[in-house]
């Protein structure tokens, strides 16, 4: 009876205002303190920055469990991937870090603090989905493009491997020089080179990027055409449901009543005639 | 009595067309001047301009007490966000500026005056109100965009510190390092130096770029589509309240009114056979 | 009679499929001459290559005048942009240029023959023409490039001058670096250069990179509304012209006159059961 | 009879999914097997490695030959694009390549069979053929930037080749000079290049950069507004078709239905009241 009590109580915590703005403060104090301590800093400040820094997990850690505690049934709670990534973050910044080559992950870990503002503000958790739920749709596009870097990575390993092995050297790294190609970041400079031995290369880069850019405005077109259609089936759906606007069927609808009354009267009048 | 004359005449000049091309030609010519100062010029020229400048702001400053006369409500003249963005601009221009710290200033202000041409052209002020109007729609996708930076920069000045305190020294500079890499200018090769000691540090690069393509990508099409609905409102207003075109709405109110007289027809009818 | 029975026989000559298929061949060979002009060339090539160039300006000395003798009243031959055009650009090979200082000139007027090219196919002249209808609808958004791009170098040349007078010199040289920031060509080596001096001057570039930005995506957002509305318009009109599909308008009207035929079907009855 | 066994049984196999999946299996495995061999291996792995290719070669051998005996008429075979392909990679595969100059160009063969991804991939054929399909629409947009390098490639050459033959020696090299400027590409180090001699040919740069983002804008409207209309005419069809959805026609006819009715019934009326 006493744990049901606790619980009550933890539901109520979980949906104070004040509790959840509290938590959102802390987030950004977390954030905050991450960027801070990327600058020069006394030894003071230092000693500071890990008592804050311990106070924070320890927040952290209390939320999550008032959460959890607060969750009618336990198995719910982890069928939330927002409630597993806020759980693994706290979780990982507990494990203790005290050498040089662990303190650097465990700093980095505390950045990923920061991805707890996308887990507590619902817009941003619904421009992340959006983005998952358009990957999909594009899986085809992004297929087609994979099999045009493959394809000329392994020509440009084959044919420029002798000429620059920093930049031609194995397949993966040939798909990188072709990303730098497709950012158009100095990529005259790459084709010069191969130029010199093979001065009818430019065909290599320019069919690449011809073709990359079609795929990539292909994928572009995709998500604008998507999120167009979205908007106007939302459009749609509002005009309709909320404003209560007759549709064409309705009009239908009300047309074909209009003929049975018609022919109803018809009838009627008939009726009169052979009395 | 007097001041009533005086603040009618002054409305008369304020709407008068003449006046307001007068004004029009003195910004241009002041933005010339601006302009004109940026090259060298001989001493006499100096003065010239110099007393071009007095003129200018002295014009500005009767122009913008006639304007501030004329108005009914003297209140109402400083609700006006472009009234008070001119007086600024005229008083600023007013403090004196001899010694070479202030002369750097004084003519910085004097640029500002070239602003006056966008509160002066109408289609300039629509132009920028609905770019502060579009500036909370985006805000959370602006909001990620800052979230994906932050925790990239905090990253960056973790690891990559050592290597290139310059670009990687703490997080603004970072940000500024992001920024640069996410405009592709001269990306490979920040990535080519922390390549040589973090062979895989092109996995930050890589998805730095696609997360912050991703927000961009949104943004734009987040305008677009505004953009497109708003004209899609605008057109559909047109059609319907300038042509006065019907609707489905009216359509379906003229079935109803249909029914009913057929109701009534029926009605009489029946009467009829009754008696 | 027979300056009308040349005409006559020219306007069937203008109107021939073949003249028009050799008028385009010639455009293109003497396209081609242009380009061939740009390599190493023999003594004996050169020779040939002038020879050439003297028959296809005759060529189209002879092409203008048909159609010009073709057209039935002269003045409106002026009329037409497109032949102003081609007559100029036929008049200016005219020009003997012997001289070297000339013969430089006179070999770009002969690559301007390429843009003939333009005038003899329709498609392309619909091109240009739409391009030409768009300028004044984009006219206030240039104007506020414009003005962002004049203030932006105004304080760059005041501000940088010192530190690079070759970037920041005068107005115009200022307005030229930013349009080089603008397209993110080095345009960190420009920010680095001036951020030594003035550690600030980051917000500089970056608040210029956003206004441009923000700017020139208005200007694509407002070119492609303008055609999808041209497009729906277009699509509109052919849906109920073409197809003589009916309209909302149609219905309501054959609605107002089924509501008369029921109001004169009830005045009927009643004068029935009155009688 | 027993030739036509044979053929109905490979019928069954090319239509088995079993035999699809083994198919894509193989074809993946030998696009790693390209990949494979950019970087260093051991003697011994690069028997491995031949042996593969071999099988692979065998493999695709065996396949085209089913699915070309499993064609009932042999002539359709070859009018589908992807059979012809399909064959074409695999019979320049059989060619034999010992010496060095050949083995270049066997390897880039077997890179091509990773197309053959595509061939089997029905949406990725799609995307190809929709890639085809949209390009004749683009014809003359294509012709006109075409244009615009040509006569821009032309005046360049004529002017700057004394300058700098590598980047304006002939009409090709300098519309590859012209597609970097056009990507940006350190097109200021072009520009300053020139400068230094002709001071106003930065109006040749800019002219270019304007007019060949006006066509590649337009190329790429004209590919949204397509795709556009393509999905707003799927949709329609879709709505009207699949649903059964009254359209306005039908309203129209309906209404036509009711009016002769009405028109019948006034007729009844009549001749009651006459009688």
């Amino acid at each position: 009876m006493q744990a049901s009590t606790i619980q009550s109580k933890f539901i109520r915590i979980r949906s104070n205002k004040l509790f959840e703005l509290l938590v959102i403060s802390v987030i950004i104090f977390s954030a905050l303190l991450v960027g801070a301590k990327t600058y020069e800093m006394s030894d003071t400040l230092i000693t500071v920055a890990k008592f804050l820094d311990w106070f924070i997990t320890i927040f952290f850690l209390t939320e999550i469990s008032i959460r959890f505690i607060a969750e009618p049934r336990k198995r719910d709670f982890f069928k939330n991937f927002w409630n597993i990534f806020d759980t693994l973050i706290v979780l990982i910044s507990l494990i203790p870090a005290d050498d040089t080559d662990m303190a650097i992950i465990a700093r980095l870990v505390r950045v990923f603090r920061v991805l707890r503002m996308i887990s507590i503000i619902p817009e941003l958790r619904l421009l992340l989905t959006s983005l998952v739920k358009a990957m999909p749709q594009l899986g085809y596009v992004m297929l087609l493009m994979f099999i045009i870097f493959y394809i000329y990575a392994a020509i440009g390993s084959t044919l420029f491997e002798s000429i620059n092995p920093v930049l031609w050297g194995d397949i993966t790294v040939s798909m990188l020089t072709l990303f730098r190609v497709m950012t158009f970041e100095d990529w005259t400079d790459v084709m010069y080179e191969t130029m010199a031995v093979y001065p009818m290369s430019w065909v290599f880069y320019l069919t690449f990027i011809f073709l990359s850019a079609f795929a990539f405005l292909n994928m572009v077109i995709g998500i604008v055409v998507n999120v167009m259609e979205q908007e106007n089936e939302k459009a749609r759906a509002e005009a309709m449901e909320e404003r209560g606007e007759p549709t064409i069927v309705d009009l239908s609808q009300q047309l074909t009543q209009i003929q049975q009354q018609l022919n109803e009267l018809t009838a009627q009048t008939k009726s009169d005639k052979t009395k």
